[in-house]
């Protein structure tokens, strides 16, 4: 399969290959790492087969929850099978709890827990570090329609309520995470990028520290801790849930 | 009067002076510019006077539109009676045509006329450079009820029907402008702030020339021309439709 692969498109953390079915792409996961707009670099050994272990759980998780994904099967220690889509150049942030850019950009004290959920877009454009969007300037950009935007939206606190639950039963509180949708060949939106913990914050519930213990990217951006050893505490809760809940 | 008056509050371009009525206040426009976020900063003699005037024959066209505003009646050459009121933190911003700053923060084309006027809120909050609000965060930020917001947004677009109109009758396109709201004693929401090309982008029509002709405040942003002679112009020509359009 390899050698007839291609390099499609390499962003900061993940190849996207060509696969032999016009219809399919091979998703490679990096070691590399960056933070604030690439501005924080570095690489760190192991965490390409971690995301790619943990993204492939989750996706099998939402599959399961009938969330629509590309998401088609593991296919290497870093790399995974996924339908072909056009990715919407909108970030979805969902929030339970403010904390990180929310809290600079606004008087929101973090670690404020939200009454409800808050869902940010962001404009998917490095040049421009994307930048906040309001749903009237979604539709002024004229890239997702009014109805696939509420789809969208209807998906991300599905999602959410999916893997609140799902991490409270491993003891990880879900904080916030971004999400990336597209439209496969069909035209239908599902869910695209990954589900790991460089887009989302997850912290330790088992910490009897009264201090906040992340197990996430926010280990890399604010120098907090051993990054490898985080993922890897997310995969194993992960793989021995899944181990004893073949229900799931 | 004066002798009485105490100072409430100063801002960049306004003085809060007290009345001898609580309900209401004393405006005093400055003769001080400022413009991106007061990193650029200057002194125009007679601005204060001619954001007076422009400002209270506009807030008096609203008023004769049953538009509530703050705006009791001009007291001197820079200052004006309103009512007393407690300012909502939110700047109001209504775009007719995509200029300045929203395409500097999105890949929206300068100069592009928006199909429908576009309302975007941002946070009155200089510490945090204004940053920009969706719905949601205002509704977490908990500074202004959803029925309220609502009201906020109609008035906006009824203001902008009114002056878009009023504005081509005297050959100057209304491009964009900033409002502030308020309650009133009464906790009633009304107009409040100022109406002038400090807070405006108004257009020459006039002009032949081909290229854009600011009469506004981007004269100072952007060093293009004359402050003083383009309120000048925006005032004398407020002031001779005025005169002969009494029924207006």
């Amino acid at each position: 399969m390899t050698t007839k692969s291609k390099l499609l498109y390499e962003g900061k953390a993940k190849k996207i290959l060509s696969h032999e079915d016009v219809e399919k792409v091979i998703i490679e996961f990096k070691d590399d790492a960056t933070a604030f707009n690439a501005h924080k670099k570095a690489k760190f050994t192991g965490k390409g087969e971690l995301n790619c272990s943990i993204t492939s759980n989750i996706f099998e998780i939402l599959k399961k929850n009938q969330i629509p994904t590309h998401f088609l099967e593991r296919l290497g220690l870093q790399s995974i099978v996924a339908q072909k889509i056009d990715i919407i150049p909108i970030e979805i942030v969902l929030r339970n709890i403010a904390y990180g850019s929310l809290c600079k950009q606004t008087n929101i004290k973090s670690g404020t827990v939200l009454k409800e959920p808050l869902i940010d877009y962001y404009l998917k454009n490095d040049s421009l570090n994307d930048p906040l969007l309001t749903l009237e300037r979604i539709k002024i950009l004229n890239i997702i329609s009014e109805k696939e935007i509420n789809l969208v939206n209807n998906l991300t606190l599905s999602i959410n309520k999916i893997l609140k639950e799902f991490f409270f039963k491993i003891e990880l509180e879900l904080v916030d995470f971004k999400l990336e949708f597209g439209r496969n060949l069909k035209g239908e939106i599902i869910l695209g990028d990954e589900f790991s913990p460089d887009n989302c914050r997850l912290w330790d519930l088992k910490s009897n520290n009264v201090k906040i213990k992340s197990l996430d990217k926010d280990l890399f951006r604010n120098d907090l801790g051993d990054l490898i050893e985080a993922y890897s505490e997310i995969n194993n809760r992960i793989n021995n849930f899944m181990r004893f809940n073949q229900e799931l």
